[in-house]
């Protein structure tokens, strides 16, 4: 029996590739180093746990409102808005099984068939994938790689909005580089989305995973908050990847027409874990706290290992749980030409296991630098610190 | 800022609207008799709840593949095929936040753009709403009323097929109305399906909700199993309807695509849910049954309270928790046109919350008859009474 044609355009996350080819290599006997996850190994605070519990023998197993319970879109309002600087209300919150399905839907909600939608490559591949297969036009945008980090590259952006261009979406606090921007760029990508009535699509999974000053959001600048819809996650903050909760925040109409597309796609999000959410954003925080503390002793230990490596330059990012150095001499050094080619030898001669850049979108033939990404949520400090001398074995040798 | 113009073609569930006029009108004081909700208030089996929290404390708590763990994928095949006389393996399974998310992604798989599908209306509304916003053309086949239920209009159905019908959407053991096929009419509706080369998916939510001899699915028709997808919840059977757990049953090459989809949309279903499931499906199974017996009670209540009315006469499905009751003698009785007038002004003088016709599908302009819908499985056997009692004053006032 055929299926749809529409599938052709259907992407996906390569990366899981990557996780098969791990675990087969592990299932072979050898003891893996996974900096290829972007999946966290610490616990849950306990906190959460118990509120989940609680209302499971409380009895919220039944429907709950497709756009989530009054008062977690209540909470996640107040905090999301007392953040930012800015007023948030029930209304303006969908509860989401997760973060991701805040793109499809957010694409859903304002994409007409052939608008064209800037995202970034490299970037989280959904977006890219969503866009084509819901009839839209992508267009990638890159970054400039500096000192420091990397930049948006924002000439490229203003000259590739076209009268066509319908929405931008922008992933501060970047997966897979880490970037983060300076307020003067935020600036400058918040005036050409304004100019050129785009609507934007913020995604701050890793807004509140910050080492250094807390974080800012493009949608706290004038004019920004009408046009932008934020994708948020307990993902990442609260160590709950498995256990798929997130929210869409943004204006009452396209509010009002992901909480339809709730109806119809998954009812409602698990009734209890909601409440559990409650707990996570109102209750005790030195649970997350706790989390970002482990995750900057594993930072810091993963910078530390790479920049041990001849040929590899990186400095540390002051938020999310990825690092993206540059290996273009080390595949000079070894004769490789697809950065993917590194990545299959590394984990046999080595059992360490990370992304490319291939990973991460479609490369644009214009690219001349190579670039791995390191994950350290999934690997403790121990086995981040082996794993980058093993590394740093290979890539010299 | 404008939203996307496909949002016109989506629909949604109206039955909500009652929701909210029940709960409106018990704010006021009132004490509701909710007949409406298609949600359970029973408690989720014990063991289901101790499996699920002995998973979140052994760690189950990040990401799983996308198609969900394999021992909750192979459980399902063995269930599903099990009771069904077929073979499935876990490369059938695509596990899913509920049994709804199937209803889009079955179309998303096998519809192209301007491709017809049969839909039964009166039905579950996401299907017809499904249908359209996807870019299908939605086709409504109906029922015929007999002295023990609802027939399938067969010919009806044989008729609307063209060259351009792409699949067919099959709900035995029906909702709103309790339809159950004969084996007979199972296998006139599997050669029209052979014989036109259409997908089905089979929704069959209500599957394990039989009061009599267990069910009969159509995909055990020779010829059937290729070409259908199967829609499985735990909602029902388990009482576990805020939990968000189901799965999408069938050949290889759809639920791969399927599980593409997961990778899209949703990353994976909850974690722990999923070993909490396992349990419930492989586990003590006295959760079930006590559930099974408890909505057995209720219906022949509700049965008996309905046919005490002057005006209703209903026999006992042997499936489902719905009655669908021609009221067509109490609508010319009271002197409406529309049923809803019969739903507004029964909340009010007697408490009692039903849904109509009107809530499961556009009806046809053909349609003669006057149908509401009552559900008794979220309301207790002593207000079943009750509420009957009532509505039988103010019915025959």
């Amino acid at each position: 029996m055929k299926l749809a044609r529409q599938l052709e355009r259907l992407g996906t996350e390569t990366a899981f590739a990557v996780s098969a080819a791990a675990a087969a290599w592990g299932a072979k006997g050898n003891k893996i180093y996974p900096f290829h996850l972007g999946d966290i190994n610490i616990a849950t605070p306990a906190n959460i746990i118990e509120a989940t519990e609680k209302a499971i023998a409380d009895g919220f197993t039944g429907y709950c409102p497709g756009a989530g319970i009054p008062e977690l879109r209540s909470a996640i309002a107040r905090d999301v808005g007392s953040k930012r600087g800015l007023r948030y209300a029930e209304e303006n919150v969908s509860v989401q099984p997760g973060g991701k399905p805040v793109i499809g839907k957010f694409l859903a909600a304002v994409m007409n068939p052939g608008d064209e939608v800037l995202y970034p490559n490299p970037g989280y591949p959904i977006y890219e994938s969503q866009i084509e297969y819901q009839g839209g036009v992508a267009v990638p945008y890159g970054y400039i790689e500096t000192e420091s980090g990397f930049d948006l590259d924002i000439n490229a952006i203003a000259n590739a909005i076209t009268g066509n261009t319908r929405a931008l979406i922008y992933n501060n606090f970047q997966n897979p580089n880490g970037a983060q921007s300076s307020s003067e760029e935020m600036q400058e990508l918040a005036k050409l989305a304004i100019e050129n009535d785009l609507w934007v699509m913020s995604d701050e999974a890793y807004f509140e995973i910050q080492y250094g000053e807390p974080g800012e959001s493009i949608v706290s600048i004038d004019g920004m908050q009408e046009r932008s819809l934020i994708l948020y996650t307990c993902s990442k903050r609260f160590a709950m990847t498995g256990w798929r909760l997130g929210a869409a925040i943004g204006p009452k109409n396209i509010i009002d027409a992901i909480n339809k597309m709730n109806t119809n796609i998954e009812s409602c999000t698990t009734h209890f874990i909601q409440k559990g959410m409650v707990e996570a954003i109102e209750g005790d925080t030195s649970g997350p706290e706790a989390i970002i503390n482990e995750l900057r002793r594993r930072r810091d230990a993963a910078v530390k290992g790479l920049n041990a490596i001849e040929g590899i330059e990186i400095s540390a990012p002051e938020s999310t749980f990825y690092l993206f150095p540059n290996v273009s001499s080390i595949m000079t050094h070894k004769g490789f030409s697809n950065v993917n080619q590194l990545m299959d030898e590394a984990l046999t001669e080595t059992n360490v296991s990370f992304c490319t850049r291939n990973h991460f979108g479609r490369p644009a033939p214009a690219e001349e630098d190579f670039y791995i990404r390191f994950a350290y949520s999934g690997i403790g400090l121990e086995d981040i610190e082996e794993g980058m001398e093993r590394l740093k074995s290979y890539f010299e040798k």
